[in-house]
């Protein structure tokens, strides 16, 4: 597997591009990718019973059609609980688009993200796709204007491609991703697009995505809230031109892997970019009864604002991570539990069998002062693991939140 | 009905007192109420399955006897995962407590809040419940003193009493309360302690209690975390004399109501004294499918950071507030939801059928700037309502629960 730091335009006949056309004040607010084949689209979006429009018609779009060939991403503004007129500015600029790459109106997606509750600016969204798709192209400027187009209150740009060799063939699999913030109000919403020219059908794309996507981006959380907007697609064209993969062999775990590389190096990225976040926190549950409460257990721990707030004050507070898991729902012996934090400092054990042990504070200071800590649970109760990812809550998380409007 | 702000000695043959033993460095640490004649006991405690070693005893020996005349509450230590040697500090203290009184172990308790982790200082425990119980008295200053000893971040004591006249007798209901903090480390607890004169049966006593709990100290939230000692429960002597309530009559109405307004009264104080609020917010929930549904939608609102952390600046965030919805689980029509905000400066239409009121941003504002605001939303999907509370999210949270060991 080889890793690089290039964007949605290393895979085969992808292009892009990203432009400020005046949703935004002053930063990029526009980006376009575009394949120069039809390509298998596989897509998850917010469970959030809400769903802002460009989400309502992606939907309907892909209910229609496997092929997409074109998305146009705005910042800025969600077009999110708009109603009625939303719904058909989503229509528009689908139109738009499709219109001037010379594409049917059902080989193109729109997706959205930023203020809430507001119209989309029409004239502006429909001259700014006619600009940014007049200037697509396959260079590396191009991707990461793209990149950057997408970004709302992220303080840096997100993208990484990875390349794995099919019998003889290289296959590319880049990504992009934005989060977790809207700019007014913040709703930490997550977008991901991933691009790959690998040769697959819709099922086995299917597979290697979404199971990734449970591993990865529903694996994080900055503050437990999921936006109306949340949306992550991959885009698959085919002219790797490796040997078709339609079943689950060697080459589809190699294509596999690297999608998960891809999507959860976004994950954490959105993590460390979390507002306010000053440590990022990786929490490994272990030995459950089962991985959906492994999964419960992992998440109470990382939105837990006591635990949030203990690790933002360098506190080694265990019984923080045992409440938080008492509360959440999942039965287990609290007296078969064991905790320990660990990073690169090393390691050191807090609670095993129902009672403290008594560890050294300053050695735990020395781990908590790290930017990266991980909090190890073991249950004794099944062999069900998983990982997440968070950070802590911080007075900057709060001054984002509470004061965008100064 | 007939309220006062006195204490839990109002009632017919109760006792009580507080003092300092040294638990905690300065302040008062440990309460005892005592009833002169066995009383009935109702209580509900934790759904945390991590249990503090107090509630584990309570829950054996309220499984054996309906009848309790005594409890100990200390604070600076919540006695909470403390193994084996933390459930015989609680039997010790339970022991050392009857001798005192002269009472058998089986009608007395012991309760704990504070610091989780660590083992109980047995000397001063045990020689501090000799102190105090030789201090009991029906006082006034003995209510106020037990009030304040079961306090830990709180910043004011939290007490009412209610009389209530059924057949020419009076009735009196009263009750105090803590929370939301402990000390080290802060989990939130909630401890809530009625005593009452009342001569009713314990179907009747745990029928009025426990409906009343569900909507009072389980309808607030001050950050969605549930400590592994929250206690609530009810003493009921029977000394007031009043003819024997064992059915829903009139009676039982009447003593139900004066119940419901303590808890209720107590739930809120405890709100009103979040760790770090500068809001007070009620959640009223209209036209849901099911009181589930509507319990789940307020809760999902009240422990959302972004609504939280919008409160705290001021800011009419309805989107935050429908997303908060749309993410809780509850599948509702987006698009018949209806939001408002009110309190005694007017109210604020801001969102219905699917789009966002335009509605005055500086009359909003004068709503936002005071302490206590209502959150009125209205489903239209069936006739289900409540009622919840809540505060805002505000730096001094951050900092309470971050830099306590400064």
């Amino acid at each position: 597997m080889n890793i690089k730091d290039t964007g949605i335009t290393s895979p085969k006949g992808f292009m892009a591009a990203g432009e400020h056309v005046g949703i935004k004040k002053f930063k990029k607010d526009l980006g376009i990718i575009y394949s120069e084949k039809p390509a298998l689209c596989s897509a998850v979006f917010t469970k959030n019973v809400v769903k802002a429009a460009p989400l309502k018609l992606a939907l309907k779009v892909l209910s229609e059609n496997d092929y997409i060939q074109a998305i146009a991403i705005n910042s800025g503004n969600a077009n999110a609980c708009t109603g009625e007129q939303g719904y058909l500015d989503a229509v528009d600029s689908s139109r738009e688009l499709a219109k001037c790459l010379n594409l049917q109106e059902n080989q193109v997606l729109v997706s959205s993200t930023g203020v809430i509750g507001q119209l989309l600016d029409r004239e502006k969204i429909l001259s700014g796709i006619n600009e940014v798709s007049s200037k697509i192209s396959k260079s590396e400027k191009s991707a990461n204007d793209c990149a950057e187009a997408i970004m709302t209150t992220d303080t840096f740009k997100k993208q990484i491609t990875v390349e794995v060799e099919l019998d003889g063939k290289i296959v590319t699999v880049s990504g992009i991703a934005k989060g977790s913030g809207m700019i007014h109000p913040n709703m930490a919403t997550m977008l991901g697009f991933l691009t790959t020219d690998v040769n697959i059908t819709k099922e086995m794309l299917d597979k290697a995505f979404k199971s990734n996507i449970d591993d990865s981006f529903n694996m994080i959380t900055v503050d437990g809230e999921t936006s109306t907007n949340d949306t992550c697609l991959i885009l698959a064209n085919g002219m790797a031109e490796n040997k078709l993969i339609d079943k689950e062999d060697e080459n589809y775990q190699k294509f596999k892997s690297a999608v998960e590389y891809v999507v959860k190096f976004l994950a954490k990225q959105i993590v460390v970019d979390g507002e306010g976040a000053t440590k990022f926190l990786e929490v490994n549950i272990k030995g459950a009864y089962s991985k959906d409460d492994a999964k419960i257990l992992c998440k109470a721990i990382l939105n837990s604002q006591l635990v949030k707030t203990a690790f933002f004050g360098k506190d080694a507070n265990w019984g923080r991570v045992l409440s938080a898991m008492g509360a959440s729902g999942v039965i287990f012996n609290p007296d078969k539990v064991k905790i320990s934090f660990e990073n690169e400092i090393g390691h050191v054990d807090l609670y095993e069998n129902g009672v403290p042990y008594k560890f050294d504070e300053d050695f735990a200071l020395k781990i908590l002062e790290m930017r990266e800590i991980k909090i190890n649970v073991s249950l004794q109760e099944g062999d069900a693991e998983i990982t997440g990812w968070g950070c802590d809550l911080s007075y900057e998380y709060v001054r984002i939140n509470a004061e965008y409007r100064t």
